[in-house]
């Protein structure tokens, strides 16, 4: 070890090694509470590629694991240290290298946050779809390494739809370009693609060549549904699958996540009722919207508007998005995020709900449900283990049933820590020995992120 | 070789092998006319999966090489006989499993023809976006083994895009299944899309799930340009690109191919102009449609003219379907496929008229314009061998051109036999090293398609 930090410090500038325990710990973990976490040995924060690709191959010599981190929004535990690892944080390269607008496509380093990368490309009239919840704060790469979805997914896909090429370090300490910049291209396996969703597993991304879209050309129509039941929402949800119309979002809240943001944000939105739908169409097709209203009212709903008030729409998916820091605010939150058919949301939702009941653990409800993609999140009191184990089975049985309908147990969050049984429950014995074999050829030493996923 | 027959036979029902030296060379290579091919042992006709499971397994353990084939419509020699194979032809094949319209998914067997799927979509309402020029023939088994594109990528996509999920024949002999089903899924490394475009050499695709889309509901636009030169056409699409309008189709056809077509099918296309360009838009928008139009005139179109007369407009696409084997039949066609960045297609054209002077060839060109795919299609005089040379020289020289442009040297046709330099030129050797990685960990042997992409 003594060897190895020799090595690092006589290879990088001494302001980008940190050994500050206490600065270590703060960057030794995502944002998933439940996941355990090891010991760093040393943090590293580089600033450009040729430092990352110096770091690794230190790493490779001396077998220590590399732990990637962009700003650790994660929810599953793929950025938790590992003991004796190196952390590398990205979040430090963060320049927009170049937005071409031609090509419809922007360069990007790892460490450019989400958000800025959708108000640069706006301003040339472009714009990144992907948008997590977490847009304001997580970086493209670590979006790129999660494969994050977000709202929009619904009807324009999830990052990989968006990745065109990475330059990659890989575990042999390479620096290499994968991928293209042009619109179409089959040469050779599509190592752009494997890398995306990788969690750091098998190379680590320091550059980032994103595909960009037009600007939608029609305000956004939003269109609201309060529900009294979680299964008539998802009654909804499956009608509008139905009607064939594919939104631009559609949001499921309930009356846990809505009383969570009222206590912390006093905006009244638990009056609307008791589970809420927020669907959003970009379209600027009356039908479309009158149909999907159609649908909220004829599944039941209680309440139901249109609107095309810019700011009272931003108002209600920004709730959307501060549900799960709400709820965080209550005790530790273990997060699903299974995705079903969506033909069985309602199912989904109603064994979920029975779950809470059997395990007596409170489950809270966020969802992309127009994707089928379920957040149930179950929150335990701070310091109550025995609610706690009842928590993690409910957690692991609800994985189960995602299963058993024909779904995933991650739609969005990656395998990090959290779901490995989970994911081997779902891809069986043979399907994971692909991954193994996958991994072992491309990092035969086991140092990238080492134990996450598989 | 004995000893493997035996076992062969003794496996498999005997309808399902053929030992006959005819039938066996009239399945041992595709359409690339100047791919080399070798000489198979035998070919297998599987009626299901487990067949296949069981063919694949006696190879392994005779060391055996398998080479799948749909239609053989492929265009690299990817589907090409090896010395000593077993071929193994998937077009019997042939079901549509299943049509889930609430889900927007099909899942098929790999023989189904694309068209065919098409038009059981449509019966719904659904559409199965990928349409290569293939598309009467070709399977779609075929299309996921080489991410088949086709004239509606340019606004829909590549075969790649619509793949959800696959049941894969592995090397190892086990039949699995990779991706998915739901709308979203980040379970593990992405497989599926590592799968599709492999073209046969990290397994066999014994079933396939894809996205389907709603079908458009605006009758096509169709938008038609003449051009003196191949660079004024070029230029026209560059100027299409910087409108920011993204047409459904965007194919360019110069005099060469229409006078092709004409002596074949007597359709007076070359009247029209030297370089056809064929736009198409689904949106309904008469404005883009004019936009469109006023950037053919800009750049200097003779002619141009729009119509939503579907007839008319069938006829003008049905002749770009037709350049490819109306050259044909003009002697053997070497046939391209680079593509480059949008901006860079008028010198991409430039540059190829040049190779045609420099090596005394007979260049002809279609192309999806739109995004940048270019199928220059060196023609040779059948018998010619210094022609023949020559050829060689401009089709090795295109592919360096389209390297240099920022393009790649396959947009969609694949690497099979034909592409194999210029995939070295265009990835490297460390990116090459982790094909060569991946191949070895999933088809250790060797088994799986030997010799073809790396």
């Amino acid at each position: 070890m003594v060897q190895f930090l020799q090595a690092l410090s006589a290879a990088l500038p001494a302001d980008r090694i940190t050994l500050d325990p206490d600065i270590i710990a703060a960057h030794s973990r995502d944002q998933a509470a439940w996941a355990p976490q090891g010991r760093a040995l040393a943090l590293v924060r580089p600033r450009n590629a040729e430092q990352v690709r110096q770091t690794v191959t230190l790493c490779a010599e001396h077998r220590v694991p590399v732990v990637p981190r962009g700003a650790g929004t994660g929810l599953s535990g793929g950025a938790n240290a590992v003991d004796g690892c190196v952390l590398l944080a990205l979040d430090g390269m963060d320049h927009i290298l170049e937005i071409d607008t031609h090509e419809q496509l922007a360069v990007v380093q790892p460490g450019v946050i989400n958000d800025r990368l959708r108000a640069a490309a706006a301003e040339h009239g472009l714009w990144y779809p992907p948008d997590p919840a977490s847009s304001p704060w997580s970086t493209i790469g670590g979006n790129a390494a999660t494969n994050a979805g977000g709202v929009c997914c619904v009807k324009y896909g999830v990052t990989r739809d968006y990745v065109l090429g990475l330059q990659i370090v890989t575990a042999a300490g390479d620096l290499v370009r994968v991928g293209r910049r042009t619109r179409k291209g089959v040469a050779g396996y599509d190592l752009a693609g494997l890398f995306v969703g990788s969690e750091g597993t098998l190379g680590v991304i320091t550059e980032i060549t994103v595909r960009l879209l037009r600007l939608p050309d029609s305000p956004p129509k939003t269109i609201v549904g309060a529900f009294s039941s979680l299964v008539q929402a998802g009654q909804a949800v499956a009608a509008v699958a139905a009607s064939g119309i594919t939104p631009s979002a559609l949001e499921l809240i309930d009356r846990y996540c809505l009383r969570a943001v009222d206590d912390w944000k006093n905006m009244g939105l638990a009056d609307l009722g008791d589970v809420l739908l927020l669907g959003r169409l970009d379209t600027g097709d009356e039908q479309q919207a009158q149909t999907l209203q159609t649908c909220f009212e004829q599944a039941g709903a209680v309440f139901s508007t249109r609107s095309t008030d810019a700011h009272e729409a931003e108002a209600l998916f920004s709730a959307r998005r501060l549900a799960y820091p709400a709820l965080e605010r209550l005790g530790p939150v273990l997060t699903e995020d299974v995705c079903v058919p969506r033909g069985q949301v309602p199912e989904m939702l109603a064994r979920i709900e029975r779950h809470a009941r059997t395990h007596d653990v409170h489950i809270a409800n966020i969802a992309h449900a127009g994707d089928g993609n379920l957040h149930p999140l179950i929150v335990v009191p701070t310091g109550d283990d025995q609610a706690r184990t009842r928590a993690q089975l409910a957690f692991e049985a609800i994985l189960d049933d995602a299963i058993a309908l024909g779904g995933t147990v991650t739609g969005e969050h990656g395998v990090g820590l959290l779901k490995k049984r989970g994911l081997h429950a779902e891809l069986g014995d043979n399907v994971l020995a692909l991954h193994r074999a996958i991994k072992t050829a491309l990092d035969p030493a086991g140092i990238l992120n080492p134990g996450k996923i598989i």
